[in-house]
């Protein structure tokens, strides 16, 4: 069912830091910080040959982002994102299969149907399904 | 200097299950578990189009992930790996740049070579770079 991996999200509560050693550090192309308002995240992307990297800190005062910081103040990876052709389908094998999903198929940050999946049935791992 | 993704590795106390989540829950296609003692480690790979989820669990005495799963009980993402094409190339320019590597470059588990990057320099998360 999963097809590519399309990103890896890493939270950070300073945006131009962590832009800045995947840049100069690391020498890789990133891309200008993309406010999310509706998503409560502001993006960098981290471009790589097939997949990217996603930076993300918190925009506003409820952003999905705040609870895991406040737990990872330093920072870390907050989600993988993995690409699926038929959202709705992935979403029903998932629930026949006894897996438990984080609320409903969503328009997510890249304008594409997303759903998240529960890390306690992800071996710890926030998990975003987007459809291809 | 960073080119792809190589793999995202997931640490768990229980590779069988881990490995039921990729297969069953999430339909991908998943390999048989190897021991690797030279590295502390059994693994299974994920594979997924262009890059994979490598599956890891502690092998004998002085794991490496120990004190990640002390931290973590339920698992977690235990590091990204990008591929480079010249490991001592890398190395240089990381010192260059004041970023600190863990120990020296190594063979790693693909038999190819490693060098670990510190999580405090590269906003919480563990780098391993691995030369193509």
């Amino acid at each position: 069912m999963i097809g590519k991996l399309n990103h890896v999200a890493i939270a950070t509560t300073d945006l131009e830091k962590a832009a800045l050693v995947y840049r100069q550090t690391l020498g890789a192309k990133v891309s200008a910080p993309v406010d999310q308002p509706e998503h409560g995240v502001t993006t960098i992307f981290v471009e790589l040959p097939g997949s990217k990297v996603e930076l993300l800190s918190p925009l506003g005062a409820n952003s999905p982002l705040a609870n895991f910081l406040a737990r990872n103040p330093g920072g870390g990876v907050h989600h993988l994102c993995f690409e699926v052709q038929d959202i709705h389908a992935a979403r029903d094998r998932l629930l026949g299969e006894g897996a438990r999903v984080l609320g409903e198929v969503k328009t997510g940050a890249h304008g594409k149907p997303v759903l998240f999946l529960h890390p306690k049935d992800f071996g710890g791992v926030l998990i975003e399904l987007e459809q291809a």
